[in-house]
């Protein structure tokens, strides 16, 4: 099969590699489409994420969906032919924080395009029967490889316990905060307020269905009504910090953007007002939900698809983003010539 | 002013009585629409309901808006003219359910309608300001009284748990099941089965936005697939256990209609499934979430009136329901000569 | 190895077997202790439980400790020689429950002395690496062995909220009431009440820290001050329905005992007082919290032990219950001739 | 009555006032005891506490019990000659925070020893009766004083979901660290890890339960097992930073002691472990549990307690801490000549 792979930053190699094949319990996947992150481009362009260094080939993509093509020993409940989401994460289901359900947290979890372990970036890739999320019919390939994203932003929701009539803020309208929007809105919130310096962003997450932007280059969100639930997209210090500001008593904000380190956060603020901080680190169980949010047309993921690209081009949609302002979430088709 | 009071079962009166005077902390309203429960009628049918005996005359009718007439003594926040939706039931606010957020269970809650304290089939009632509730342009004033049946299926979503995803199985059409319907939708439900013998009544429910319906004269809800939450609005004992048993593993029943006392309940199913069971009592702190979805648009009260009438006419509106099959929800409107 | 296996109703054989060897991921336990649970000797008098029927013969017993005999492939951080407590189910770790976290809820799960799965009346068990649990020496064999009947009562608190300063009562107080007791205490419980008709039961109870008792033959729980947590521990119904009537506002029910059905249930007071009912099915993810509160010494299940016996006479341990009333838990020992 | 009142930073002042009166719902106390608080020291020393500024004399002390001196208007339910603790912040109970439960979030509250609000260091004080908690005969007058501190160290415990088996880190030993251990015990941790720089506070730690002691002047939290809740009641950012990076995955941050306003936090950690860090403002709903764990001997509030001092002599109890190393808890008797 071809892949697309990874050579050290700013290199990437179209090869032909030995087809996977399913181990007991797994599936094997003829992907259709991939969405590309940012995680993706960070690894392009620096070869690598804090610890996690490419130091051997890695193909890329981890937001997939494709059509099983061969079902490992045991598999059941699933056939050959059918569509499926690819959840990219993979925990070892037996330490104390899968068998408490935080399978996010597993310390031996094997995460798709994460040095050692290869991407989507793949005409074939295999994985557990259990993360192989058949998906009906309504939704579209694109929609399918971007329940991972979605899963993001339904988690930040979960933990910020985002409900009927909530009022939410969420800073930094790139393509989590748009799901973040999104998922919010699914989850009952009222009054979504986006903040980002991009206005072609802020449009588009407007017709998303947020109610309230600001421009972040001339406006502060402490001058909209206090939010209860902040979920912060941006990753940026002075934007968590103000976020955390702008909340009412007895709220949330969830960080679900990568800051650096050591970041200064309001403390006293937290205090007076008995904030919570909470992190996310990528989710659980979110299929399920993502799949009948957007099944049931609450949700679209296919209005966040902004280009698409063949396997043989998928450096080119690594580095769109450098040149296109209104690029937002491109997909590689690596069953596409 | 004029109210319309029920003197013993199946006699009500129209008579003049002094206006109220807002005591410090309350305010005075004029009421514009009544929204007639199911409680009301069951008062004027049989002059009590359990222990609530009429033994004196009793204004009927606890679902209400109105304008603010006048302000009592230290009333801040509030001015006259502003129109408002009446939550009817007035706590303590010292007990310990009310300083732990509960206060739906305060022992000396005053609640309208419900013997000896009267309700709001008269012009004026008078509540204290933190239950006058201001509403948006947005609400009509059949939706602003119609806050409070919506008040119970919010709560009870609360209670069950609806987030996005959900699905649901709410029991029994009448006013309230339509109104939980809503509400699961409102919180992310993507399905919503609705069970009733009255053809029209699963009709309007599916106009609504539930997503299936059964009818209970021919059809089962053990055969649609597995909830994970049961809003019991029924209050008909087979019809609760029978949505208990139709429950997924980690399912929750939320009993909203009012059942007997000692009603058979599937124990097994409810242990080997690991079910809850949970009991709602009126609701506590919905008013501002209920206000949130009708002005959003997310939730159409409007949809469910049926009738009105003017206070000279309030006993029809308690008998319309008898003749008239079609009628869900009829409205008593005290300013109307 | 030997095993006393159940053939059919009343009748134990001692028999030779073919070891079990660990398959990739399990280990060999030489079990060392075991408890009798009331299950075991259901299933001697009646040759089944409900739908689960002895048609083959069936090793009983699911509390079971022992020492690691041999590492299955793949094992690693246990060692041979470790003393361990084994959790008697195991999920497949792939459904939905499990990943949830729920693994108590997984529809396949393979639990010990359930047909057709053997249990631990055995020389040697084999089970998942992450269901056997290492403990210190601060626990003998015989406790950690009843670390299964302890996880009962403390899913159950866990279930029912039990925390510092809890008002609970148990009804009844068998062995799965008196670790509900100690459980309570250990959660922070300043008052635990129990009720049972055997004074010697009350009496022990009283010696583990029960703050109050009702010889339910003479008294009623309802005399006592209002709990905020009823753990259920009888099965009995009118014991459940009065335990129910006897909570206080905002309580909350806990089933652990099996009941029957078709249980009639206080429904008025479960919605009056806006009581959450809940059923319990064994436990998840206890044994950490078990081994640590043994260990700390909040917890003491070597005083629940009332007799020992080898493996030859196992029958004997099936049927002392019937004529010794001082009876409470008894242990077979495998390893001892 | 006597009262002494600071007169500025460094200034306290013996002084008569007329005795209060009772209003409507509230009752006159007679003070017997009061704790001195590091907050009545920070406003003694620099004549304010951030925006809170002493401009006109300013009566400290809101740790205090009594006796009931006078019943106001229509209060019911307690009686003169009643022993209570005073909770010493008495909100609106009518804003959205009070409604909901938490009203330690009220914009309102009115909190003793809090300019312009007067405090306890009187020979009387009055309070709304819902804030005056009866005590049995088991609690002295100190230990009725101490249930305030207490109710810190239970609020944290809540926050942080600290519960049978917990392991809990409590950084910073001082008065409320030590109410925060013994809380945590009380709740069920089995491992309380407490740090600090003075060697006698954590010895006396470890005698009130503590299973492991660090000495931050040469041992790091970092050393000990992972804890899953972090009580933080130092105050000081790099104590609070390197606690919450010892913290488990999952864990929960829980912060008590006043920090400053940006202080850098590990937000990385926070994500990757998915942590919740949490702000704590007084606290809510408290006094019960506190009552029932004291008087059950769960808790010992007398050992903490190294001073007596009479009214006269309050200014001494405001600086014995700056010359004697082992004074923990100093209290003041208004009622002793």
């Amino acid at each position: 099969m071809r892949v697309a792979a990874l050579h050290g930053a700013g290199r990437v190699v179209l090869e032909e590699r030995d087809a996977p094949r399913p181990g007991p319990g797994e599936v094997l996947v003829d992907v259709t489409s991939v969405g590309v992150c940012g995680s993706d481009v960070h690894y392009y362009e620096h070869g690598r994420i804090g610890r996690f260094v490419v130091d051997e080939p890695l193909v890329l993509g981890h937001e997939s969906a494709g059509v099983i093509g061969a079902l490992g020993e045991g598999v059941t409940g699933l056939h050959v032919g059918q569509r499926v989401s690819v959840e990219p994460g993979v925990p070892d289901r037996s330490c104390p924080q899968c068998l408490a359900g935080r399978y996010n947290l597993c310390p031996d979890v094997r995460f798709f395009a994460t040095p050692p372990v290869d991407g989507a970036f793949a005409e074939q890739v295999v994985v557990h029967r259990a993360f192989a999320h058949p998906v009906p019919d309504a939704l579209s390939d694109d929609a399918a490889a971007l329940l991972e994203p979605l899963s993001v932003g339904l988690w930040a929701c979960t933990k910020g316990r985002v409900g009927a009539g909530s009022r939410v803020l969420v800073t930094g309208a790139g393509p989590i905060g748009l799901v973040a929007v999104q998922a919010a809105l699914a989850a009952g919130a009222t009054s979504v307020t986006v903040s980002d310096v991009n206005p072609a962003r802020l449009a588009l997450a407007r017709s998303l269905g947020a109610t309230d932007t600001v421009d972040a280059r001339s406006e502060s969100v402490l001058d909209v009504p206090p939010p209860e639930v902040l979920l912060e997209c941006s990753g940026v210090a002075p934007v968590i910090s103000e976020g955390i500001r702008a909340l009412a008593p007895a709220g949330r904000a969830v960080l679900v953007g990568m800051g650096g380190d050591e970041v200064p956060l309001p403390l006293s603020v937290v205090q007076e007002r008995e904030l919570e901080v909470t992190g996310t680190f990528r989710y659980a169980n979110t299929w399920p939900t993502a799949i009948a949010l957007v099944a049931a047309g609450r949700i679209d993921l296919d209005r966040l698809v902004t280009g698409h690209y063949p396997l043989a081009d998928a450096e080119a949609s690594l580095t769109v983003g450098r040149t296109d302002p209104a690029s937002v979430k491109v997909m590689v088709h690596p069953g596409v010539s």
